[in-house]
């Protein structure tokens, strides 16, 4: 029996993203779509303006777009996804919450809140017992949960993967490709024949996400983990693909070969959008390359290559689909394991 | 009384910025370009596909291309900058030096050799010294000179500048532009919507170079630099202009106001091609981007931004126009300093 | 005697460039730079996000804001050039006009309007006249004046020149810069890989606007050219310059040596912005070209090139910088020709 | 029973192209792949630099590179398709015809050959006769049929449907994508922020090739099209997809409504590579743009939009997949029809 799920924000590029991820997958149906009160009663088709370039699945196209309020939402939604901007997110999500929604939430807020799990399947599937945590401590029967901003999500499987051998130093300098800031968010005259340093707000992000998704839950809270993470983030002329070169110092001496053994090892879950393997590991030097790799895995496949020995570490590059597993994708994913594990 | 100057390998991309360069000098008269032996003979207009874009220089058209070769260059000529390619630069500078030229080379063949000074002027004026060592050791009355290679150059000024807080490690990682490869070294194909790590050969030159010009020289021999650096290369879709993140760890506390401060009080150099303050510090984040801030002074200054304290050290952003400052200017301000210091 | 000139709209993009094409103009003095409620009152410096890439003037960073008003301009300014949104100038412009302003306006409102002069001062300078028949049927001191759309103006000179041989039909497709929509006017993920054809209101301009220049004023009214002008516009990623395929068919035949040099003869004027020549002719086939052409002649100049021969006659291509000749420059340069008419 | 392909040229990036379409072709099976000399006796994937953006099939992978001679070619082999550079082709396809092989070749040599078909399935099949005027001419028992260029495929079908109102004049401006000049055809330098008028040689491809293709075949010789064209081709900074803009003039009239109804209603083949309906007309302007639609149909279709009527015909814009429609997918076609109509 399939899952019915609402996608809160789905006129947006995140949005979007949903819809077409969604279409045909084996257990979700999509049962409702909501925006803005200026949408609301449209045709999704009328309401969106469709930017993907696959058609817009027809049953999605004749659907009524509804408010973003728990009101508007059919009784038998179990599932949420939500792509709303930050701060319209802050304030509706409560409410969601309160009527005993469970809600996979790409967007930034609260991301770093005690009792909100911030996970990716593979990596921390053991945090969304912080849900228990987030009842307890709000009286609600829903549940958030957060995937991570597409930067951290790029870089956190390679650390996961090297972590055996005791992370302690992170430098990270990320090439960002333009489709991370949203359908609008970078003009042409900004980004033509140039680059960007400094994405507001993005170096934080890294610096703090990467070392909750890395920490330990002990039941109660999530110990933050112990490495150093500095990050410079830069947006380039791309249109999807982040990335991302890193500088990691372990405490125990890692050879390349051994960190590409770890990251090619590194074990993947069993659900219906996760990639076969987790990261590929490219031999050759040059890769992976943002337009080239970024479709590997259906957008859902970490790549990295580069693998090299410095005085101190190692350094190598890595790289994901940012609107693909480091948004839509990285929610859908937290969506279905919510399912696996009961939550819904 | 003008120096007079030739160019060897004067039709391809760094000559034609040398031309540019030349034109309207104080003190410099261009009267030799070489080139391969199909283009002997030939007018310059006739030899050289012009890219730059302002015009040839009437004068520099209807010059005749000669030979590289020592009996092609006129007596009268004290100076020559090269933009060989390394592979023919390692073959034919020995024969230039033997008959007792002055060779500024911008190729890339030697810069790390004991008995050759590696020098910008504004950082490391004094390892021009090693002049002596090299024709003592060669038996040569000619004199050869390198300047660092495009990303190198790009960052040691502001490393030069936070050295006095006693640098231990440097991690950098560049966003560089085409033009970085020549002309028709990065195809359209390779790079719109894309970005390419490791560009070949380019990250040990900056982790080499960058310690030899900040090394010591003892009248003998130049002691390295002490300090560890790590670089990731990377090509994206810019023109012109070399963006670089760095991570500096330094033995003392540095805050980024000192560092910004140490930054604009590096002293620059009285010579014609110097710009007014070495390194301009943006104060917005934000800054510096390629095509904004490139052609600062000329194409000869170094802008830095975006600096703030890590757990470790300091981050920061620096960018340089790797032709002009990076390549053609860097050779010119290196022949320069050597009119300046007698050497010619 | 300098004369004192106002910008109204003077924040954005068109704003800028009169700013920087302003800085050091032998005869005209800026005395007066406006915008909207919100920004009345800040510096230029804070009012503006000054994104040229040549720095704001030191004495218009520090110049206060006004509103764009009649009773904020002093009142010994007899100039203004105007590049207001086309809608708010519609509103405003009467307004200045009935104070007795001569406004050189680059906004797209009433270029067609019977009364109003549309000029390039190379083309149709007694056009200017019409001003009579304008203070006539508005009974108004002041003077308005427009110019062409910046796909118009790339294209018009060479048509002027080839009208010696009576032009009947003319088809164009244009490939336009990014700057063309203003600085947010195409985002990144529009246009990158990308290029969109039939951009919104531009045909029917490029249509109307050519037969007004090249149309015949009789001391009343201006009878449209007579020829048939059928134009596609697209987007391209491209920064500045817009580029042009004509196919003109004219009643007498005309070779392209014949064309070629009616374009390279076409008179110039002697105005401080003017090019020394007009139209730039490329012998070789591939040029102009957007980045390698758009800065001949500061800007100002129209470049054309490969000219040849169809079955019905003609096929070439032109360019110019479509925000500096075609706007700033453009509403400049008849502030110029105003002046020398002796209109102001 | 499968029909044993081989491909001629088969490394190159149309050879790759082709290897990615009859990668699960339902009815060709490919048996052999052959390159220059220096690339025979490898495996495939040691020979060709691979860059297409599915992996290679791992059983092309793994097969040997053989030479581009008849003997070379397996016995079972029926059908060859040649990707070889035109110069090659005019040399080596000779050779295979004389040894009965039926090609079908995307070459431009002998395209407009009195007797060799130059075909598109949808529109002139009825040209694959003139194979019996070519086997009685050179006494082969081999087949040679050619596609035609890229951008004149793109515009063609377009016409083809416009051809019952009695077509007279075309006018053409192109917007090609680097891809169409090979991998390394387009210099980045060259291209960003830039476009490049006047592509050598496409223009006159476009007016003779549409002519012979449209033209009239009566058993013995094709009669040209009477229709005039004239074609300006421009290179912009797009990877794969050509947008052109068609004015076109009928003897009778059309209206931009009739046009439409007689794209969408021009029949398609039942061919397993073509595609439901061979044009798509959008309603919206503004469409179709080369990112967003080139991947329609799996790019075998042709789109269509913003058609509106001129004071002397219609003009509209069309769209195709450059290495698909117009290159590796054009001669699979023919491809297939030749097997249809018997001719394998």
């Amino acid at each position: 029996m399939p899952v019915r799920v609402g996608i809160l924000g789905a006129t947006g590029a995140v949005g979007q993203r949903f819809i077409q991820l969604l279409d045909d997958h084996p257990t979700f149906e999509l049962a409702a779509v909501t925006a803005s009160e200026s949408s609301a009663g449209k045709t999704y088709r009328d309401a969106a303006k469709w930017r993907v370039n696959t058609p817009i699945p027809d049953d999605v196209a004749s659907m009524t777009v509804v408010e973003t309020d728990p009101s508007s939402i059919p009784d038998d939604v179990d599932l949420l996804f939500s792509s709303l901007p930050s701060g319209v997110a802050a304030e509706v999500e409560p409410a969601f919450l309160e009527a005993g929604y469970v809600v996979s939430s790409n967007s930034s807020n609260d991301r770093m809140a005690d009792d909100v799990p911030l996970t990716i399947p593979e990596i921390n599937p053991g945090h969304l017992d912080l849900i228990e945590v987030q009842r307890d401590a709000r009286g609600w029967d829903g549940a958030l949960v957060k995937n991570p901003n597409c930067s951290t999500i790029t870089m956190v499987p390679t650390l996961a993967a090297l972590d055996q051998f005791g992370l302690e130093s992170v430098r990270v300098s990320t090439l960002q490709a333009v489709s991370g800031a949203g359908y609008s968010g970078v003009t042409s005259m900004e980004i033509i024949d140039n680059a960007i340093p400094h994405i507001g707000g993005e170096e934080a992000k890294m610096e703090t996400e990467s070392r909750k998704l890395l920490g330990t839950f002990d039941g109660t809270e999530v110990d933050l983990h112990g490495m150093e993470v500095a990050a410079s983030c830069n947006r380039i002329p791309t249109l999807d693909g982040h990335l991302e070169n890193v500088f990691a110092e372990t405490a125990a001496d890692v050879s390349p070969e051994e960190a590409a053994a770890a990251m090619r090892e590194y074990p993947g879950v069993d659900l219906p959008s996760s990639p076969d393997q987790l990261i590929h590991v490219f031999e050759a030097f040059g890769r992976p390359q943002p337009r080239m790799d970024r479709g590997r895995g259906d957008g859902m496949q970490i790549s990295a290559g580069g693998l090299q020995a410095t005085d101190a570490g190692l350094k190598y590059n890595c790289l994901a689909h940012n609107t693909i597993r480091g948004a839509a994708g990285a929610s859908l994913l937290n969506g279905e394991l919510l399912v696996e594990e009961g939550w819904v």
